[in-house]
């Protein structure tokens, strides 16, 4: 089927106002059909009361169809076969591969909140009896659970056309706590946006969800985003992006008369500290690894190492020269948008310019950049020059890394020290080197969100265990996670019910714990009832 | 031992700055010695740094000895006997018993977040263990806790000198977490604070607690205020106070380079609605248990109920009788300083120049204002004139309460959706009516944190059930509890770790569960090792 280029408004197709867009298909650098209609403030206030209005009804579902609706979704994007796949690879310029696992991904998130609402625990229920004879004072019946906070706006990332943006990690937490969801299009991929819009109001449809629990708007205006930031229906914002975006949603929704929180997962550079043990060891294959981390979807991701740290001498010698010999090898890579390429460039140009960092090594091959295409760039240069340029602290998105000779032990835990928030940080080491380095690595802990040994930190495992948020600049909240099933707990808060009769209070509290949930039972985790 | 006056920073007595205040007592309204040296910003910095000093040693301490801590602070509190009693009396004006009561309840806290830091499972330890040979890609060891932030600063309460001032339940649950404290002190009373810094700097030196996990400043001028809310070294902010202050700090932290969150909790009005079954069988009953809670500690709680619906008619004029013959003969009260007398004043006032609202009742006694005596005051009114007018949602902070004659179950409802975030909202009824009401009672679920049934929302109980929270203007984040265990998540975040080596990490998240906490592993609870 056409795509209709419209907004996808509790179920409704609109198309209210006369400015339309195209997308640009980074690889072959071209507009593509069809025009996309930028959604009008009508329309965005439209989609934001209609979110209000679903409120009420879709907080009270049951979780069974709550489930069975994120279920749908994933049945209904993969029902989009070949057509969501190509469109995808089109306006991203990912390869196909790629865009098939991040399906598989998407599929598997909506799957895993689906399981999550339908075991139930992680309302989190907390049970405390009366004791109506204690003294001084009689102790009332309290209990409390997790419910959902209200509609919230999600925006599309550009780096994740499936996995964080219409159907993704965030609106698959939301409605799955119970919270109605705003689409906001990425106009890198609105098409992509509109297919999945659709399997998800179709999913809708099929699964008595009221309809305004879902709504997509597309365009690319700040003003629209403001107005969505700013409606006094919204409860809260996901954002996956840059640090001047995600800052600038933060900025918005703080003004508010009641503020609320934009949880933005801004990047970060993610530091990698190579210790001496693991570097004489395997120097090689650490390079090897690196390479393929800085360079995987052509350093387009939020958890890219960008920033190598290790002792000075032969052995980071032979380290560098192997990952200049990668990096000359490695082909250029098409970027997501013509945008990006420009930042990447901007930001490759500048650190050329900082006194004492060398650009070491670049894609030996030319690149194109009427197909958006960049070459991966690696830069060296010393302890001394880094605790000195903030510029080097900051996040280059593309596939690009710095490799940083330290001079000592104690310079690597002054510039450990001197780290702003990250996602990721990651140690490479024998188990001596964790020892010698213990000073290191708890400096680390209190730097960054997931801590990452001996491995690299791009590919985020979608796990209970999972940390995908960070200190800031990392994340507007540290306290959260985008990626996993604690990404839930964005979208909720706590109401507790005092002196209610069982049978008046929702089923997770009842005296029977008729959905065999863990609740906190006077205290004691338990499934039992009483 | 007489008062010093001076700051306590990392366990030394300072007293920089030549700007003095004396404490002034309410009830005979005078000042009262010593004269207390307002903290410099160099001694507020001081506190600040010795903190982020202190932070990497305190975080590491094992849980028994912050428990051990936790208690011994406890202990001190106890051992400061009659002086701190008489003291607390003296500069807040509120009655020796509520004050003993108030001391249990602090000690009790801290006992609380001592035993809840002992057990350990808090910390929401999750174990996801690797599958080397997953298809298509291999799945990593990944394990998560929550961890401390780092330094905190928390505001002291007006109403409550000890359980949410210098080691109340901010301090308790932050120290409790890992975080090192910085308390401002209350200019109201200031000495109690001192007092009890005493106390946790000697429990902190008794169980080998670095001193900078701990200081107070004393002072009352915003400039100190904002110095520590925007401190690079201050990762979070705990506050109890009023909508206005609680915005000032909201606004400080929003505007750092590295916005930090401040958990304000800024009071409410507490919506109580008397449905018609429980105004008829026991309208009066419920009038005497709403006088004691709104005059309760004379009105100077967050909690107390300021607004009452109920449907016109017989029932409800009775009732409305009752509660007026009550007030009047309920004595003056002292308030805890001139200026919540002068603010209640105003407050009073402005009800009365609302038009089509009524003073139903006043405290027929005299009130004597250099004793900060305030006479308790009852108002009425019509539910179109509650509609209409916003002055009657905002808090007047005292013995005052707005009765509100309702026309219609639909009006209720109107009245309902149309309400800002309360802390509490308090339901009436028999069962029949909370079946016809059931709709009222969904809309209040999503406006509160904590809805009480047949009881009054004054008085919050310490447990693990507790939900002391709710909606904007309520608090700040609904996400959280200032009261009972889940308040220790304010100061916590989660870090993962990947690939480590079990013997390397922390012991919540070794194979071996030594501390036999509940752990999620491999997505099921447990207590088991693996």
């Amino acid at each position: 089927m056409p795509l209709h280029g419209k907004n996808i408004i509790a179920g409704e197709l609109t198309a209210l106002g006369s400015k339309t867009f195209r997308v640009y298909a980074p690889a072959s650098g071209g507009p593509v059909a069809p025009d996309f209609h930028e959604a009008t403030i009508p329309e965005t206030d439209a989609a934001m009361a209609a979110a209000g209005m679903a409120f009420p009804l879709y907080r009270k579902l049951p979780p069974a169809t709550v489930a069975s609706f994120l279920e749908k979704i994933a049945q209904e994007i993969e029902a989009l076969g070949p057509e969501l796949i190509d469109r995808a690879v089109l306006e991203s310029g990912l390869p196909p591969d790629r865009i098939t696992g991040e399906r598989a991904r998407t599929m598997g998130q909506l799957r895993m909140f689906a399981g999550l609402v339908r075991e139930g625990s992680w309302v989190d229920a907390r049970i405390d009896r009366a004791i109506p004879d204690r003294k001084p004072l009689p102790k009332p019946d309290v209990r409390r659970l997790l419910v959902p906070i209200g509609p919230v706006v999600v925006f599309c990332a550009t780096n994740f056309p499936l996995a964080f943006s219409v159907a993704g990690g965030d609106t698959a937490s939301a409605l799955a706590a119970g919270c109605p969801v705003v689409v906001k299009g990425n106009r890198a991929h609105a098409g992509t946006a509109e297919l999945v819009a659709t399997a998800v109001a179709k999913a809708a449809a099929a699964s008595g969800v009221p309809p305004g629990a879902f709504s997509l708007v597309q365009g690319a205006n700040h003003e629209i985003n403001q107005r969505l930031v700013r409606h006094p229906a919204a409860r809260a914002v996901g954002f996956t992006g840059s640090l001047r975006g995600g800052r600038e949603l933060f900025d918005q929704a703080v003004k508010r008369p009641d503020p609320i929180p934009v949880y933005a997962e801004m990047g970060s550079v993610n530091p990698v500290f190579v210790l001496p043990g693991a570097l004489r060891e395997r120097g090689e294959a650490i390079a090897e690894g690196l390479k393929g981390s800085f360079t995987l979807g052509n350093g387009q991701f939020c958890t890219k190492p960008g920033m190598v740290f290790a002792l000075e001498g032969e052995d980071l010698a032979k380290f560098t020269h192997k990952l200049a010999g990668l990096t000359t090898a490695q082909p250029p890579g098409t970027l997501l948008h013509q945008g990006i390429l420009k930042s990447f460039g901007e930001g490759v140009t500048a650190l050329t310019q900082v006194p004492g960092v060398q650009i070491a090594a670049q894609s030996a091959a030319a690149a194109d950049s009427s197909k958006t295409q960049a070459r991966a760039a690696m830069f060296a240069t010393d302890g001394g020059t880094f605790l000195k340029e903030h510029r080097l602290s900051e996040e280059v998105f593309g596939p690009s890394t710095v490799v940083v000779r330290c001079g000592s032990k104690s310079e690597l835990e002054k510039i450990a020290l001197g780290l702003e928030g990250h996602l990721t940080g990651t140690i490479h080491g024998t188990e001596a080197d964790l020892r010698e380095f213990a000073a290191l690595i708890a400096i680390l802990e209190t730097k960054v969100g997931r801590l990452v040994f001996n491995a690299f930190p791009t590919g985020v495992e979608v796990c209970p265990s999972m940390n995908h948020g960070g200190p800031w600049p990392a994340t507007s909240y540290s306290g959260y996670t985008s990626v996993g099933t604690a990404a839930i707990y964005r979208w909720a808060r706590p109401l507790s019910f005092q002196g209610f009769p069982s049978d008046q209070l929702p089923a997770e509290l009842q005296n029977k714990n008729v959905r065999r949930i863990w609740r906190t039972l006077d205290g004691k985790l338990t499934q039992e009832d009483f």
